[in-house]
């Protein structure tokens, strides 16, 4: 079954409101195994609108249509359907009354305005809505179903997960096989590198599919199976994840909903570890990553924001004759900084940051973007130099992922192998 | 001009991601007086993206294709197009050589498909992309304008601002109206309450129209002014801002692109003071902020992240006898801290936050989202108690905001008021 999305609303068209409904349907659709080919987005224009209409017609079988149905003189999409339908507009009663009723309970006067949200197509299904005026509706005809929403999410949603789904799950029968997806997440590696490891299973690939996407601080692998039941879906997955696993299995640090310093704090719970931070261009952000993980108090202790040299000498006691000799921003100071947030309390690992963020470098030895990780455990402490690019916000992200996978990939046993 | 947005990509079709290019495009578009009557996202596929650009073409004067540039198999989007239009793609010699570039600079290698990326529909621009390997491309035929740009925001977004929003500038110059906006931004006001102080302005709004825009920590007044000359749109938008800061000015913290934290450190650097941190339940958001503004190094020395009781005794030293007695949580606490913190090191101010993020709270005296806030001067401490709402990285989010604002408010002599 091909299925296209549309959402009617100028407040979209004009960027005021990102369209979290599309992406939301497109979701819910692939999981009932229809094939999204197209959405668009249109303004209450009826003209426009019914344009776009006819050509979901023309080329899908299920259209799904939101925004557009409250009282308004804006609102035109019932009326635009059954314009180009040919269907009357027949006043539902027990809709009406529904409405009455709503208003009354609320206390607020119902305008003449309101009664046209009690009018829908001939033949079709009335779909409530326990959050607002503007119920929904559903219908079918030629071989196609359309079905119109309310565009505000909370109404939107509760409808689709209630009233549309139990429906259209009636209609798939037999017409539909389980999705689903695994995404794994790699760092430190290139789309273009990834893909040429991968160059035999992206060629061949069939069940399950496999795509590459770059995300802002990480690749993603997209592996989707189809099959008639869950577990063949998931077996499929897990077969594919066994042979990327064997190639790249080294860059992947996290997989589906998984961020970086959930995995990072995941295996130092593993491992029974604590660890704490010294930050310098990346000012807080290491310590605010590993925080927003629930339950981070049990591995993170404390951490030392030392963005200036005093701090790095007063704070982590840093020797001052290293930074006059090498610099703030150098390898030597990087150790230091580790050796010296670890000795500050009880923590097994001592994880320092020190790197030239921007807008300026410090001359053609020391670019923006040139940033040391050092990872001091005790008894060794680990030192990596990068040379990462953007501008200022995006070096400290980049910063504070290098960072991370460091602590992860020392966990995992890869710095020393 | 009659614009329209393509966004390609499989991944938005079935609903992995939010398209927040769309948003972002059309917000823009409008603010160059640009009329968006169409967006349509379209996956991967050569065929059906070239029915999307075909119909583009058709009824849209500037079509904005982004995704499906980068060096896979799957991204098509510039071969389509040049299919479509029927122009060759032409190797450019320049951008090919960047890229090897880039590559060596990285220490990666250059895959041969890697190179696809250097080549472009015979006549098209060349847009720059600092953040990336798609390079982007703008060209015009038969009185329409193609752009096409990369899919990541991140690459995406600075490539609009600074190579395609000037060109267009250039096409439109004597077709258009000036339409000039100025965003307030304003915190600690709720939008009912807002609204209700400027319904009059509200009511009466023709030129400039007012909004009001609820944003995640903060609430945005937009007003938008047209004129014939920017002098005389600018000259609208003034006069009504200075109507709505006589009304709400105190809650005003900054205007158009500047944030909180860029709005601290310009009043930390006008009156050449200095800060640092103390950080619980933030866990180190708050510095990560302050050093988001570029030259903050001249105002920002340091941070704590004390998120255990021994680092706030130790790091900060707090009488643990305060813990003992009032709990980590509480103003005693965190007046400790902001007092500690201070006194580490020649600092002008010592801001602290100690709150519970959640997922679990410490009974009724403490619930979710309890944050204190202390700011330790030197002459004396201030201290404030909120309750803040949502979800851990919510509570994190808003606790680092009121601390910022508690900031603000104290360099422009409000706590004093």
């Amino acid at each position: 079954m091909k299925g296209e999305i549309i959402t009617v609303g100028t407040e979209l068209l004009l960027g005021q409101i990102v369209n979290t409904n599309a992406c939301y349907l497109s979701e819910q659709l692939a999981g009932l195994g229809v094939d999204v080919y197209y959405t668009s987005t249109v303004g209450d224009n009826p003209k426009r609108l019914r344009e776009v209409i006819a050509l979901g017609w023309q080329r899908s079988d299920l259209i799904i249509l939101t925004g557009g149905l409250g009282p308004t003189m804006d609102d035109l999409t019932r009326e635009t359907l059954a314009d180009f339908l040919g269907l009357e507009l027949i006043l539902d009663t027990s809709v009406l009354a529904n409405l009455r009723c709503l208003f009354a309970s609320r206390g607020r006067k119902m305008t003449r305005n309101n009664i046209k949200q009690a009018y829908f197509p001939a033949g079709a299904q009335v779909l409530p809505n326990p959050n607002g005026t503007a119920a929904g509706m559903m219908l079918e005809k030629e071989g196609r179903i359309m079905v119109l929403l309310p565009g505000p999410p909370f109404e939107m949603v509760p409808m689709f997960e209630n009233e549309v789904i139990p429906r259209l799950e009636g209609l798939l029968v037999g017409h539909r096989q389980v999705i689903k997806s695994r995404i794994l997440k790699l760092y430190g590696i290139g789309e273009s590198y990834l893909e040429t490891v991968l160059q035999p299973l992206l060629e061949k690939q069939e069940n399950p599919t496999l795509a590459t996407l770059a995300k802002k601080n990480e690749m993603h692998l997209r592996l989707t199976a189809k099959a008639d039941l869950l577990e063949e879906a998931q077996g499929l997955l897990a077969e594919m994840e066994t042979v990327i696993r064997h190639l790249v299995g080294q860059y992947i640090f996290a997989a589906d909903e998984e961020t970086m310093e959930g995995a990072v704090g995941r295996l130092l719970l593993e491992k029974g570890m604590t660890i704490s931070v010294a930050e310098s261009c990346t000012g807080g952000l290491i310590g605010h990553r590993l925080t927003q993980v629930p339950g981070s108090s049990a591995y993170f202790n404390y951490g030392v924001i030392s963005y200036s040299n005093e701090a790095k000498q007063n704070l982590l006691r840093v020797d001052p004759r290293l930074i006059l000799q090498y610099g703030a921003v150098s390898g030597q100071v990087a150790e230091a900084m580790a050796i010296g947030v670890r000795e500050l309390g009880p923590t097994s690992l001592g994880l320092a940051v020190t790197g030239i963020a921007g807008p300026g470098g410090e001359g053609p030895d020391k670019p923006v973007g040139l940033v040391y990780v050092a990872l001091a455990t005790g008894n060794k402490t680990y030192l990596e130099k990068n040379n990462l690019r953007g501008p200022r916000q995006v070096v400290k992200n980049r910063a504070s992922q290098v960072a991370l996978n460091y602590v992860r990939r020392y966990l995992q046993g890869y710095l020393d192998g």
